[in-house]
């Protein structure tokens, strides 16, 4: 029996990064360690203190290198792993989550000289502050007759690159003329990893309007956004786009000591971790969609042929897999609304108990319609299909005797009635959805909606066998990144078949719950289209109400 | 000076009983005492056991007579006052509340051959078991072309007394062939206090189809209904009816003795809780209306003409104070949707502090729209001016930011909003409201939700200044009974001068808050129509299946 041989993968998410060695023949998962971030997400103040406006978020990209600092060795120690066993390392990041750096790499916010600026931060994926110049890309391409919308559902969004590139030149235009490299925080890692720029199709496909076929956007769009903007392609960022099964480069020797990696250790290019989910879910192939359920919900689907879906975040040719269309979906709120009613309303003293499961058992005894409640899933607004920000949450039907389970079960069953609408609007577009599979946070805990999920959707669910499927994904990556040769794989379809797998539980529908979810799910598409397509807007109108009177608070 | 001259009020209420001994000069309140019933409402089994069907609110006839054994006794001890100085009685109760007797005025009930039927209890206003009933009188009127609906919003509802008579009659027609009588709970006490049988022309007015001008409703629609019922008025009830002003008798030798007072006290005719509350508040004129708030609200007022008001309960020439058309519309649901909230509800330990308080408190820093919520307060159905039972709750605009004092506030928002529904109904068919007025439980704990009303309907609220507004109604009508020549009054406008008031607190509204409520209002209304009048009937449909999903239950 040969030797052992494991890869590397590090995740960054939005509050800490995760670093996770994984056996490549087996995909047994040896060690993980966490680094939370210090400054995690900066949404109030910059660390010197200056405050942020509304809908900021920030990262300092000093824990980015913390986490690699700490949380690599850690798992070479608890393993026991020797550097020279580890084939390549992958990293995978969130997304659109950029910088400004200067021509060497170095990130604008950490020269002394910028630091005050919050403009001069990596802005979060959840930064939102870029509406404006959201909007007006879009006013633009309609008004040019772009084609390029139709692969972003029609709309593209204010988490995106460009709107935050323009956000900075648009409010800080001395850091925007500083500023090198306008560059996604995944292809900024693996630069600092390797010493060599690089850009993955992932982030230029779905957040900086780039194309395997057409490449990036043209000029003449750019500039008539603004005519300093003519040129950003080719003076900020770069033209030239990697692949997801390329080599971003070998392990700088720098990087080796903070590590504790060899030096020359293969890279793989920068990866988005929703996207590295689908290969560590073990999806492989069209009809399978991949649910990453956490606070949110990524939808991501994999097809033969490129559809305008309406609604859709996007699709991207060779974005997930190579070889196919990869599409994806979201709701914008999902854990985080269950999180919120606990949060704000659960009346018992538990005495320590989990709420979630009190909540849960309780919900468990009551069959579909039993509550009598119906709910619009939009606490945070709506990402597909409707892509408006501005929407809220609707509870409907409650009575007198209604209860706190009732109403946490009318929740679980909104979020699963939205992952629905997202299904039938692909089908509709022509993109089959046979099965779903789930990884993420919430299918661990929550058998109870991955239930609700099968009988609402009338399709059975895995598992994915992996918690942590993200960092699992960036390892398959390292993998590849290292080659055969290497000791690794030659394509991330040999990973899959070694490295990832689904688990023995099934959540298969209940046909009789199926039926009535029916009925409910019809109800919900006329409030969702009533309330989400013009029928009344009062969401949006009592948003700008609430706007008007915080404001005008002395 | 001479000697203090006072009047008892008993007030017969839902759970209880209370006696009120008032100072007929100054309306000073010198002695009160609550007897809690001690078979409160019998809705799950009657006290032999037996279970009872959903929808049933029954009550037992021996609490009322404990009542006057141990709380008239009680003020006339603790406050001193000898009987002879106690110039009249008078009694409310709630309605429609009736039960079937023999000849004698002994409630079938209490006879052993009957007390193991249902329907030969008291029919308690909230049951509500009679709906089949109500929508076939509702039908056949309109088939037939009744005029008489338009005195009652337009629809008969089945807390009233044809509606439980009938299904009394359709369940259980042996204990309909045992009932001599058939009669209210108020008109049953006055019979038992004095020997003699009144009907009072409240209840028979807003809730037994009697208008002083055309009588009761004909034998001919009577006989539509079912032959059985062709002569009830003349075989169960009675024809004669009795103004508000009239003493029903003297107190016979038996009751001076149960009660401690003297015998041959004048009694006046039965009285209904919300409508004495009029005078008792000090309202005498047209556009003041009163809201009776607690639980849930009633509104009422006095017209100087009579107007088909859609979905209002009841217009009655005469039915609240003499020389007027008294309207009543209401509210189904109020204190008990707050009460349901923080019973559901409310997050935090607070260490034993109100958790109403607590709301208000932090609800009280929140401006108009502020809140970004906007709900419909159907809890408990839709009483005015939709007439639905079947309209739930709605709760609209939630956010991941949003907080229960938030949420607080927006249902006490949607109480006042439906509030003003009202108001404008009744402007809207030739009935001003210019000034309110409030008493009940709820003006007295809450200054948030005065406030509120104020600013929403734009128009200011003055309070009651009794505390007890039913107990003090009965007393001045106790005072009547008396006349001037028996030590009282000659009419309840006289007693109003003497007895009643209202407190120096005004609520006035705001106008910068009214404007603003304005413009949430305008959304109220949008979601009102949309729900309530067929625009989505997804409310109905929702308890539909509830009802069914909760049947099926093994």
């Amino acid at each position: 029996m040969s030797r052992r041989k494991f890869s590397l993968g590090v995740d960054f998410g939005t509050e800490s990064g995760r670093a996770l060695l994984v056996d490549i023949q087996t995909g047994e998962e040896v060690a993980t360690a966490v680094y939370q971030y210090a400054d995690g997400v900066i949404d109030r103040t910059l660390p010197d203190g200056k405050p942020l406006p509304p809908d900021w978020a920030l990262q300092n990209p000093a824990d980015y290198i913390e986490t690699l600092r700490q949380a690599v060795p850690a798992v070479l120690e608890s393993s026991g792993v020797k550097p020279e066993d580890v084939v390549g390392l992958g990293i995978d990041f969130t997304s659109c989550t950029m910088l400004p750096t200067d021509a060497a790499g170095t990130p604008l916010c950490l020269k002394s000289e910028w630091k005050g600026n919050p403009h001069a931060w990596v802005k979060l994926w959840k930064h939102h502050a870029a509406q404006p110049e959201a909007d007006k890309i879009n006013a633009i391409a309609q008004e040019r007759g772009e084609t390029w919308p139709q692969r972003y559902g029609g709309k593209y969004s204010s988490e995106w690159f460009f709107s935050k590139v323009w956000q900075i030149l648009d409010e800080a235009p001395e850091v925007y003329a500083a500023a090198d490299r306008l560059i996604e925080g995944a292809d900024w890692l693996a630069w600092q990893l390797t010493g060599r720029e690089t850009r993955n199709l992932t982030t230029a496909g779905y957040k900086a309007i780039y194309d395997k076929r057409a490449g990036f956007v043209s000029e003449k769009f750019l500039a008539a956004l603004d005519p300093r903007l003519e040129h950003v392609v080719d003076e900020k960022m770069l033209r030239t786009i990697s692949l997801l099964e390329e080599r971003a480069g070998g392990l700088t020797e720098e990087m080796a000591k903070l590590t504790g990696l060899r030096a020359g250790t293969p890279v793989a290019v920068g990866q988005v971790d929703a996207h590295v989910s689908v290969p560590a879910a073990g999806v492989r192939e069209p009809g399978k969609m991949l649910m990453i359920m956490g606070t949110s919900i990524c939808h991501m689907l994999l097809g033969r042929e490129q559809k305008p879906v309406e609604g859709m975040c996007g699709v991207v040719e060779d974005g997930i897999l190579p070889g196919f269309y990869g599409y994806e979906a979201g709701q914008s709120g999902a854990g985080d609304i269950l999180a919120w009613f606990v949060r704000t309303w659960v009346p018992y003293d538990l005495g320590g108990r989990d709420p979630h499961e009190e909540l849960e058992a309780e919900a468990r005894k009551l069959k579909p319609g039993e509550t009598g409640l119906l709910a619009l899933d939009w606490w945070n607004g709506n990402r597909s299909v409707l892509v408006d920000t501005h929407l809220s949450g609707l509870m409907l039907g409650a009575t007198l005797d209604t209860t706190p389970p009732d109403i946490y079960r009318a929740l679980i069953e909104s979020i699963a009635f939205g992952t629905r609408v997202i299904i039938e609007n692909f089908e509709r577009y022509g993109i089959p959805v046979e099965e779903l599979c789930a990884c993420g946070g919430m299918p661990e805990k929550n058998t109870l909606l991955m239930q609700i999920f099968a009988d609402v959707t009338g399709r059975s669910i895995k598992l994915a066998l992996s918690a942590q499927t993200s960092a699992l994904g960036a390892a398959m990556f390292g993998a590849v990144a290292a080659g055969k040769a290497g000791g690794g794989y030659d394509s991330i379809f040999d990973a899959i078949g070694r490295m990832a797998g689904v688990r023995d539980t099934v959540y298969t529908p209940h046909a009789q719950n199926h039926a009535i979810y029916g009925e409910l799910f019809r109800e919900y598409l006329q409030l969702h289209d009533h309330f989400g397509r013009g029928g009344n807007d009062v969401m949006k109108r009592l948003r700008v109400l609430k706007a008007r009177q915080r404001g005008s608070r002395a």
